[in-house]
């Protein structure tokens, strides 16, 4: 059972390449956008979320749980944000649940004036490169990993037993 | 030209799939390491990019450049890791490039027992739904993809042009 669980060599080549291509992914995005539009890749996520949002505002917690980050860091960049005058802050008083963040003229036109070289940057460096039927074959395996993860956390509890149990089977040096 | 840079109904499925799986699984990942081994899946790639080093010391910025994270984000996390105890910090007196950061005998006990639970989740959630054969064409794609993004990096000037060219053919509303 200890040894069910180590990683074959080919394994770990797959796991490198796949964190490779997302690391390498992101930082070219990141780079195209602040060359092209003076905003990071982080910026321009929590942009498009607002302004794809009803009524083009969201509150912190919101931003957070759209782009998947922990709050802390969404709050701290929104702070930058509107230091630099691409986002705005309305406190909303019949409600306790904090404020709304939404787009200033300038974070629009960041957003709007970002999103073709961005699509261009996507396209060149990913639908270009995998083809019409690889990129498809990509959608299916991340639906069946989606899929497992979701179904391993209904079934939360004996996994978790499960992992202790090979966790414990073998002690660190 | 314009419309050619937009992307397809299709693509954007690909895309979000895409980013669904990666968002998926790292939080998958995550809670397993924090609800297991009491470290998050951050802390866990600092203590293995240490623990992998030779000699197991790294330099904060050696550190950011192998995790693909920005220097203040590496050095915020490394003071709350000395403070937990899981990292030690070296002052190397005849050079001023900074210090040493290197594993308690806590963080190293964290770093070995977190890799089978870790390995574990990774096998579970990735490999054994993925299967032999679409792992290792998912090896193909990101190889593909990473060397795509080397030479256009190599050719970076007219790259730029072409976006900027792109980007210009359409005013944001």
């Amino acid at each position: 059972m200890a040894e069910q669980s180590a990683l074959s060599d080919s394994e770990v080549e797959v796991w490198r390449a796949f964190y490779s291509m997302r690391r390498t992914l992101d930082r070219a995005l990141d780079l195209q956008l602040q060359r092209d539009s003076q905003v990071s890749a982080s910026e321009y996520e929590i942009l498009l979320a607002i302004n794809l949002a009803p009524g083009r505002q969201l509150r912190v917690k919101d931003i957070a749980g759209t782009i998947g980050w922990e709050k802390s860091r969404v709050s701290h960049l929104i702070a930058r944000m509107e230091k630099r005058d691409l986002l705005t802050r309305t406190e909303c008083e019949t409600d306790a649940r904090g404020s709304w963040i939404g787009l200033t003229a300038d974070g629009r036109r960041a957003v709007l004036g970002a999103t073709r070289g961005h699509v261009a940057a996507i396209r060149r460096y990913f639908f270009d490169v995998l083809g019409d039927d690889e990129a498809e074959r990509l959608k299916g395996m991340a639906a069946r990993v989606v899929e497992a993860i979701g179904c391993a956390a209904d079934e939360d509890v004996p996994a978790r037993d499960a992992l202790a149990e090979t966790a414990s089977a073998e002690k660190p040096e």
